[in-house]
């Protein structure tokens, strides 16, 4: 009782000294006032065990082809999940110590990483992470005492024991979390040979696509692009030192990934503009581009012509084009240097759809081939653009809030922003973005929770009937995800 | 029950087999909490029959000078609205299909464009528009069942039957509605014979009031600008060819407004900055554009100008000045060139205030003769700087939530984003900005309703009396638009 | 009765035919629904009587130097506290009639002003202006009628006769309030005598601490500049005609202040942008800009050069840097001309912290010696770019809700936007940022009914335990602004 943190978290252990117990609650994040919380109860228990449709993620789908168990806690839980170590680093603990940017940890060094979340966790209070850590923990990992200093031991060795047992391998988990579809995303070049393992394999019965993404091809400023047209030039087998080859390898590509299950692309650039350009001016460009001699400008009116190009692709093949603009990624010059990229170090900046998506939505927005998805961390453009947009464009739909807004109040306010103006429909249903498999299922729980307190607010004030609620919490969950995906 | 739209949509039907009620709930819009809405409850009733003032709007002064029978029930409640129309054609429905852009439809296509509504029913759930269609067709139109698609002979058989009755007229709605006052929006060079038919005709005891909305002579860009101002001095009887000419011209016709009954001007372009150039550079850059050769800057920088004449104008005349800035008309280029414009396909954009409006409100803020009302699209700019603003100068009243944002939740946000900061004096009420004559009512009832249920938290809360509540609801329904627009 | 005002509060006034009671409830603020208020009374009570942090503020250190009583309720309570003065001018009352720019007012001039704020109390109604004041009022000054036309001689006699007590000398209300510490801001070039005169003091036992606000030093182009570096290099003793004396004398005073208690630093510019230049570069535009001969855009690099210069001297002697950007001083001419600046004529305009960080977070954002709060007028960064931000860098705190976002829903709102991302751990705690001395428990008042409401929901919720609350609400309210602030 010596230290202020003793004393301010001495009362923190149960009456009988024993650590607290992670008891996630059965009611957790619906709403507080009683005859509301009955019609979320209701309404929850209507969606809660409905397949998990995954149009977007990150989980590698090795993992499936392989089927291997996972290695450690830490390698699993900690290291590859930004949410969970970004929130250690400002807390001041080095992303080394998580094992970020290293090797395979040792046993001492992997246990010693899973015990500073462990005695960080009052850090999460109050974050989505926490919800997400919980559940995974309570649920998935049959841990049930809370995490800190004094249980990161315990805790390490529970999970341990659990991921060496047969149900907790990644194609079992698929099938206990109740999958019906899980998107991959993937380099246009990636040859898709874990999807097609799958494919190939009479055992396996669930569903993984691939998502097409081709950002490092379309930002011609960085540093690896010659390498990277030069290589989907290899892949595709056409020569990409001139536009036309460019867009026929891209054309290539989209057919192969399509072959192979995919229904939508993926785009994440600085901004949402698309334009074309000259057939003339986009081609003597792409030829500076390649020579290396292109002017920041010239770089992004070529980046944009190159997305509008997606975007008349997919009004051609039907592949659904999904953005998520606007970050600015490895925001801290040292930590890009020592750990590398998606380490918890990229920053939302402002962004802007109406003027932006103009040229595309002038030429493809009524278009029945064309879908599009618009993603955003930049929550003013909610009521101001991606609601009215997508309450006129049969084409767009608006995503789920994506990344930072990823949580129970960041999910309500969306809903309360875009359902005024553009009602249930034009929604795209929720999705993970994750690379940390185990979480998925506490990820789509929290959503579904989520739509289940804000219709049952509706229903509570006469705005909503109960059945029409009960059909909207249903489409949230399994139809608007396929519609918008096209899956 | 062999599809999916008839499995999801089989329930909603009465348990007899019957269609459903179309009933809305008296406590609709308040709060669930059951103390709170009690007291949202006694605060609604205290204002639902006072009179509806309102100072913005759509409606034309024909309907009630000629106060003729409404002729089908399709080119009364679907076509005009562009709110109803947008949503459908976000689900793929054709505009014209629903009348848009056409004369008028038969009955066979009038029947077909109501069912097409109908059919969609689900489409609105969650939306404004819902509110104000269930409150139009049961508390005006006297339907009792919901639209659906196998109701929607029967409800447009009732609305067809009701509107052919002499109470179904628009002068008697106007008695019916309450309505105390209801401003039109008009051309200056309108001659605005249907105000004056109504000022002379002893049997009419209502208000009718134009406002004088001078953009198309403000955009000097536009390709119809020359026209229009050659058709402004023809009215005004003035040379427009020069700048003297087009600001006389303009102070005629607003004085000719001001004749006939005007209170305010209505100002929309891209943004809200209006600032005064020297008058040698403002009269040559006025000769270049009557000789089509000012470039795009000049243009926006003489449209500054002209918008800032006609604040100047306002402060000397007193007509009240209301922005309505920042939106992309047209975004849709293929329906503006099929459809023409108003239809749905206009979409917001981000605004600013804080330095846009520095040089009127330096030049007229504290002028007691100067008003000015400023509505947005953007919520951003509530807290950051319309209620800054509001609170400090006497001019200036912060309009109720607009287009997007006359919502339930969005005019509750505007209410908590504001009231903190500038108190309920300097809110202008609500305006229900229609051209949806029969959802008059709908929309003024949901504005008492959110207005009721924001006090009654206050008073639930401690942070206002009962008594104080009572006389802040009767404020903002009648007297603060009075005020605002100097009715 | 003859009146619309006394018509509509007529009804104002007790059963009895009494002034009303000012008795602010004790569950003010807190939720409605029963549980909730329960858990959030509960949470409210174990914070209530902790010290009062004060970590930034305006009150003079005069004040506590000399301990004189207050002069008279005018100059004490309505001239120099803009929240206040801003609403009634708004109104239409001009500032001078509130005592605005004069001197002291006579007896009856400052009835008279007393009685203007009486009058108009309605215009508060809703606004966070109101809690301040009643509980003031009430909690300090021991009115207990309502003011009012009817009541405001009685008032203004009841303060005066209390402020001429001993009780109410500015010491003693120290102790009463349970100040802990308390922050003034000061101008580099201040000898801090007041502050040497109370460490001096043996009867004295608080804590009064500068801050070093250096913006008049840093802006170059202000006409008063040159003036200010001649000033800053004669208290230094060093001659700031290079920007290499620049750059000492703000080293030396940094060190003065440092010595006298100080613990940060404050920066208030128009954007938050801090970019160094090359050395050569920054000695240069300095030289241009003592000759008086800076372009605007030179100003402003340089501006951003000095700023950067602050932050690498935190992040060498450990003050910490805080952030007040984003504000139009001085929006109105005419004020300022007549009667200065900081009588509430200041908009805020919106603010980008991503890219104008990154600079400073590039250099310093992990160096554990460099300390940075950044607060906020614009509510659009709150989920967007602080709190990424802040679950990143360990150096970055998000001040509370600043100036026009410091009230009850607008701190909510911060709560809900920020937590999700970036849990409680990164928040600086309330900061009251007042010159109205005595409003200074009735605003930690707010912020810890308001932080209890808001946790009261999470427990509610199931998305918090209790006893974890509570150590949330004591470390918001004691630990977290002590360490945001090096206390």
């Amino acid at each position: 009782m010596a230290t202020t943190t003793a004393q301010t978290t001495a009362h923190l252990v149960t009456p009988t000294g024993g650590p607290r117990r992670l008891r996630p609650h059965p009611d957790r994040l619906l709403p507080a006032d009683p005859a509301t919380r009955a019609v979320a109860r209701e309404l929850y228990d209507g969606i809660r065990d409905l397949p998990i449709v995954s149009p977007h993620g990150h989980v590698p789908a090795a993992w499936l082809a392989e089927d291997a168990a996972f290695r450690d806690p830490t390698s699993l839980l900690v290291t590859p999940d930004h949410y969970v170590t970004r929130l250690m680093h400002a807390q001041g603990v080095p992303l080394d110590r998580l094992g970020v940017g290293r090797g395979p940890l040792s046993e001492a060094e992997s246990r010693e990483a899973f015990r500073l979340l462990c005695a960080g966790w009052r850090t999460y209070r109050g974050t989505a992470v926490r919800h997400w850590l919980e559940h995974t923990l309570a649920h998935v990992l049959d841990v049930d005492v809370e995490p800190s200093a004094a249980t990161a031991d315990a805790v390490y060795d529970q999970v341990a024991d659990r991921i060496a047992a047969p149900d907790l391998r990644p194609r079992a988990l698929y099938d206990r979390f109740g999958l019906s579809v899980l998107a991959t995303t993937d380099d246009p070049t990636d040859d898709l040979r874990h999807h097609r393992a799958l494919a190939a394999d009479p055992s396996w019965r669930g569903r993984v696509v691939p998502t097409f993404r081709p950002d490092a091809y379309v930002e011609v400023r960085r540093s690896d692009w010659p390498d990277a047209v030069t290589r989907l030039g290899a892949v595709a087998d056409v020569d990409t030192a001139t536009y036309a080859g460019w867009i026929a390898a891209m054309e290539a590509r989209r057919s192969y990934f399509q072959e192979h299950g995919a229904t939508s692309t993926d785009h994440s650039h600085r901004d949402a503009r698309a334009e074309p350009l000259e057939r003339s001016v986009a081609e003597r460009l792409y030829a500076r581009a390649v020579a290396g001699a292109v002017t920041p400008d010239e770089a992004d009116a070529l980046r944009r012509d190159l997305l509008f190009q997606m975007a008349r692709m997919a009004s051609e093949d039907g592949l659904v084009m999904t953005l998520h603009p606007a970050v600015a990624r490895d925001h801290h010059p040292g930590t890009r240097d020592r750990y590398g990229a998606d380490v918890g170090a990229d920053i939302p900046v402002g962004v802007e759809f109406t003027d932006a998506l103009r040229p595309v939505l002038g030429a493809f927005g009524t278009n029945p081939r064309f879908q599009l998805v618009v993603f955003t961390i930049d929550e003013t453009v909610y009521s101001r653009e991606l609601a009215p947009l997508a309450g006129f464009y049969p084409s767009l739909y608006v995503g789920a809030p994506w990344w930072f807004l990823d949580a129970p109040e960041a999910m309500t306010r969306f809903r309360s922003a875009v359902t005024e103006t553009t009602g249930f429909t034009r929604t795209a249903g929720f999705v993970d973005d994750t690379r940390a498999f185990l979480s998925i299922p506490a990820r789509h729980d929290t959503a579904r929770r989520v739509d289940a307190a804000y219709l049952a607010r509706l229903v509570a004030e006469h705005r909503l009937d109960l059945d029409e609620a009960h059909e909207v919490a249903h489409d949230l969950t399994v139809v608007n995800p396929r519609e918008a995906f096209r899956l």
